[in-house]
């Protein structure tokens, strides 16, 4: 491979001829690697720098400290790394500096280089016409770009795909649920057969739970939107111009079109990141819902004659290499499995944001992986178990009524009427005996025939629809 | 001992003669031999438990379908329980049914014959005053009635102990930042020096993330104010009056003075329990801040003579058995330690929250023991915290000058007049050779003696205060 | 209350007059009032305490530096604390000091306190025979002797309550499935019928998981048998006679009957506890097992008439307060709740863990609190399962012959025949048309019915038993 | 793009017309659009495949159920993945059946196919040679090739990777531990100073913690070498020749130069992966051991000038984009981050384990996916850490000495002299008033200088070396 020479405060370093980049992140290329072929830096970090570079180089200019042409060029940079035309110039880990810095750097030195070969230079030129340091980080520090960029990219993934993935599956199951709000079906609990109620009830239940979670979601967006930019090193702001913080929030906010301010307190934004914390809190407690749903939806369709078999799901493939002819809820078994990765990924960062030290965490690489990780798995999981699965699903209504008219819980409507202690004594007599509920109640003398029929109704029992 | 036979719908049971329970009660002692000594169905869900059970039996004489006396007797023993007077009479443990049922019977049972006995009647009697299941559970499931008391005993705690002390240590921290706001001390990122701040400015990070902790906390609030009651069995309402759900709700709230509402979705409410997931989600988030701001103050009181040593805390108790004269820690230690146990808990509570099945999630008991620990200890801890240590924090000043002085990072000071290539050259050489970094700056001959100390000046670098 | 003066380096504390404890036990009561009520130190630790501290005045003894009757009277202390005549002497919690420096305080307060009144002492002594550091603590620090009480009483609870457990219910379903080897069932994968194997077979791979699990504890004994005492501060020995280590070891050996050694390296067993680390790792995958077995066993005993029902299970407790005559399985609730609280113990573990700093970590009761609850949870709960529900676990055969009897996935057998992809489609013909598997072989003419009976033989279907 | 058509069981599929892959992959693809562009299956699982299918192959042949030219083809498909030639061929994602069924069709149509080019056929034609499921899948299900899979891969990634990585940490750490034995600096305990003890000592305790965590790991083996290969759908081996487990274990085995043998319980091996839980619970251990050595790299290399400042580190890159000059602890980031991350990926297998129901556990790929990552990550980790970190790490002697001269805990020394009490009178009136502790000594009148110089010597308190 052909080389150039880049240089550092540490000296010289062999870069890749053509690289947009420079002396710092190759050394961070030879410093860390750490599963470098599985764990770049997500590129939605990458992203979220080039808003925050652009607007960092608008707000310079502005406050008088970076010529316009330079602040132009930076832009022009900014969005082209927005355009994805330059991925292959971020190839650092997250597993680096717990600050981030070597990706800073690396923003840093693409868009000063790019910068400078767009305005006519060459890579080869030993003075660039854009520094980046001096220029391109010009008012930053890596300590209040990356959280920024964390914060950035949390908010943008759960606006664009957490949250409609999960509206998404949640209004299927909403007009599920208005669908079969009458489909009488035997209920379960402690996996037992118990009093009835709707398959549009059950389904409100998952309805409802989304829709909690949507809120919880919401409920944390206000802390993510405080982004730490001006604080620089410590959170002082030193080597920042007057308004700086402010300014560049407005800047970010009219460039990605989203509410973002700047956080009220800098020291907790660089040394600390409850609010990624917190957000994961509400992600996990969607993973939390998902299982459950999954699991509801996979355990009713079990079958299709040795299960449960009430709700019908679309096979979308061969299920088995061996077993031929067989269907299995692989969607059920996708979204279950993501929801135990975000389980996962909770702890790691509980980990990560419980242990940063004075003015500065440095686990947020692994912070933000984490995160990136679970709001694009919820949102895609919930896509795609929405269409391949949750569209697909109706109740198999002859095993529905199979089930409700066997049922020896039914006799729970006879409590207000006979008295807890005779009710079970007939449930538990009609279990012994193998005879149905009606036949035992009349047999024990506790009802007529004509009582039983008029006091056991299923359809009565799933109380206002 | 003495017993006497009690008997329930599956045959007759030897209990101890003064019991106020029954046969369901001591049949779950004799099945679940588990941590008896140490895992007791905490107080609280008893309590709460008292509350519900006295407002169905309100709302059901208003219904008309229990009378007065019975259900004037029912708040007379839910009145002694919630004074305490009866705690010896709920002995199960967590490790029982996942629904609470036997918890569930436990009260009722307790409430029948104290009821009973308070009327005049024997615990010897066979028929007693009040049933357990028709009179005191009327109206009513365990599959409603404990998740109720989940939430009634989860909120009272994180408004009367979580909350409380939460905010006694944000106030505090509040205080100390304001009244050290103007002590500049070196600031540390990576756990190496970096640029300056003053301790108050330190401090008021702490005090954003409880501010945002306690908003986080809050934002969980709605949903857990929702109660399942009225649900009954599988969340149809099955065997309630008309408009039970929403008198029965109104009944808690008065009685607890807290803005407790139906649940508007039952079937969520018994088959799930994402509110305790995401509520204890603001938990562990407050978890990781605690864990944070302990370890801060930990290492910055390190020393006395070999540590960090810029931070007075008060000795509490001699330190060591051995090490004669040191003083430790202590309080930083013990709320480290449990923001590891909340963070371990969250665990076993996503778990739990994700294992529901159909009808009814049955891992309550585990759920709620975990949630009522962890806010539980989060208040005590921050009260021991505030109460032993941070109110007698003190910066130690001869210590913080000390450290100012000496540092390299000042440096960064010289960014804007020379350029950061230049001013990392200074710093490195200083470094190396060990001297100030004035005399570097000099003899390099980037700046002026005066230049240097019109540009370095720490207390210049902390911003706006 | 009537009090006592007290003293220790720091001054006076004023003690409960018929207090065991003294100064410094009173002091830790008063600076960590943190869930008082509910986490006391676990009992386990105060015992292995009293088997280290009587191992310690008889190596101090027999190396000179204590007097015989000294050593005597500690002995004599530490069988009454052994006998739990003196539990209440042991009031701290377990939000202390992170090295547990308070409890060692506490049992050297009572040993000597109570070896004084032994001797004929008062407690308001000035002077007493026994002093707490210098000879009930002498040629120790908390820093060891915690540590040390931590593998005691981990190493017990295994060998004295988890590893029993698991064995008894290992060898009950051993035996289930040895009685049930021949009882042909079908197959269940992905929730969906497969092909049939044995319920014996089924059993044989419950009794393989706790069998690898019983040998994963086992595995990690070795590090637990390392015992940090002769370390003392900071692991060097300072102030311990020659061959101290060694020489308590093996007391400690010879007082509890456990193959207890002295650490190699003191500074790892002081200032890290991956011993507990790595034997709670044992511990959450028994747990998970645990999960996995009584979640199968819930699964298939689910019914009685809208499930699976091909497992019966004992009906202990009446299982509903609303539904009359319902049985819930009620100790796989139980113990898959203690399930979840094992993973979640394990988090907290971890986190302590990993969280020590240079010659000392200072998560020790934390850690251990939670190894012990699940040590016990894991032991009591297999044995409650055990004897409340796997003895008395039976096939319920008509339910199962009626499902293999239907299962399409029978069509397997004919692989070999007549491939995969022809019978794929008699499976899937004979699904959507409702017919039997032999029918729709048969009328798609890939098999003549002699040819059918055959091959498709169930019980031919689950190899070699 | 140009497409052929490709059939299986439930019809044609288009797939791209030089894809080696089939109808089945291509279902996958388009069904499960989850994170495709970051969380492919891992190569190691596709590698683990090729073992195992070349091994059956093998076996079949043996067995007389597979003509040799169709093995010997398969072998050198097989040998074609292993060399990493057909990496493209197999994009499926992690999040897809929790089988993995779709990736061994994945592989067995690749296989087939590439043998069917190999052969002289063309991928248009109708007619294959190799048949994905007859012939590559023969005497196989994905129930047992995705669990061996996993077996393989885990075993091969512990070996290749984790273990020579630790190792190799462990190694510089044994010689930094010997050259610096003899180096005595102040012991630190609750972050607070100490009795002394070596540089050399307090390295020893890393290299205890390795050398545990490589015998835990080990310890794990034995249960991983245990394949489920032969249990084929549900454990029962049908569609099996005779001894084909045994066999083609063997050949497995050879084929990767591991010690591999067939699992005695084969209805666990597909039931359960707890191998998979239990080695991981090694893996978590390792990762607490070196969250612990790099916290105390970096915290003991703190300063230059604020900090302890008693270990240097090498300096590989800038540290900061605004602070010049700054060198931080970044190899220690980097390995506290990946240990953080491993115990979140712990969480993920704990759920996934704990999840499997009946037959078959549907959390494979989540698991491995998760165990993979952890290994690699400790293994490259530990590497990256050494080579740029532990290899240059050395004392500090001039501040380690200033820290032993001052120390106030050598006091500790005069317990054994003057008893507890009065030494730790001296400490705290030393501290108070500033002095060192040889002059209060003497002032309080408890020692002679002589006395004080004969018995606090720090380097005879570091004990035998």
């Amino acid at each position: 491979m052909d080389y150039r020479i880049e240089k550092d405060t540490m000296g010289e370093v062999q870069v890749p001829a053509d690289a947009l980049y420079g002396a710092q992140t190759q050394r961070s290329i030879e410093n860390f690697k750490i599963a470098q072929d599985i764990n770049r830096m997500p590129k939605e970090i990458i992203r979220a720098f080039a808003y925050l570079k652009k607007a960092a180089a608008i707000t310079n200019f502005e406050a008088g400290v970076l010529p316009q042409e330079k602040a132009d060029l930076i832009g022009q940079v900014c969005d082209e790394i927005l355009a994805g035309k330059l991925d292959n110039s971020f190839p650092l880990v997250v597993w680096q500096t717990g600050s981030g810095t070597q990706s800073n750097m690396n923003v840093n030195e693409v868009v000063a280089y790019r910068g400078h070969v767009i305005k006519g230079g060459k890579l080869t030129d030993k003075e660039k016409f854009l520094h980046p340091n001096d220029d391109v980080n010009k008012s930053q520090s890596s300590n209040d770009t990356f959280p920024t960029a964390m914060h950035i990219a949390a908010y943008k993934m759960l606006l664009d795909v957490t949250i409609p993935g999960i509206e998404k599956l949640r209004d299927t199951l909403a007009a599920k649920s208005k669908q079969y709000m009458h489909v009488v079906k035997i209920g379960r609990t402690h996996f037992m057969d118990a009093t009835p109620l709707t398959v549009g009830q059950e389904f409100s239940g998952y309805v409802s739970q989304l829709n909690h979670g949507l809120k919880a979601i919401k409920n944390t967006l206000a802390h993510l939107s405080e982004l730490a930019l001006g604080g620089t090193a410590v959170g002082t702001g030193i080597n920042t111009p007057a308004n700086y913080s402010e300014n560049v929030a407005k800047h970010i906010a009219a460039l990605t079109g989203l509410p973002f301010v700047t956080a009220e307190n800098k020291f907790e934004a660089l040394a600390a990141h409850d609010a990624i914390v917190e957000a994961h809190g509400a992600l996990k407690t969607v993973a939390v819902s998902l299982m459950k749903i999954a699991n509801d939806v996979r355990m009713l369709s079990s079958g299709p004659r040795s299960g449960i078999g009430e709700l019908f799901i679309p096979d979308n493939e061969p299920g088995s290499s061996i077993m031929p002819g067989k269907v299995n809820p692989t969607q059920c078994e996708a979204l279950t499995m993501i929801a135990a990765q975000v389980l996962g990924n909770d702890v790691a960062i509980n980990i990560g944001g419980a242990t940063g030290h004075f003015e500065l965490n440095v686990f947020k690489p692994v912070m933000i992986y984490n995160f990136l990780h679970s709001a694009r798995l919820i949102g895609d999981g919930c896509v795609s178990f929405n269409d391949k699965c949750a569209e697909g699903l109706a109740p198999i209504e002859e095993n529905i009524k199979k089930h409700v008219d066997n049922s020896l819980m039914l006799v729970t409507a006879l409590n207000t009427k006979i008295g807890y202690y005779k009710a079970a004594e007939i449930a538990q007599t009609a279990h012994k005996e193998g005879t149905t509920l009606k036949e035992m109640a009349v047999k024990l003398g506790y009802v007529t025939p004509e009582q039983f029929d008029e006091w056991v109704v299923p359809a009565n029992m799933v109380g206002k629809i």
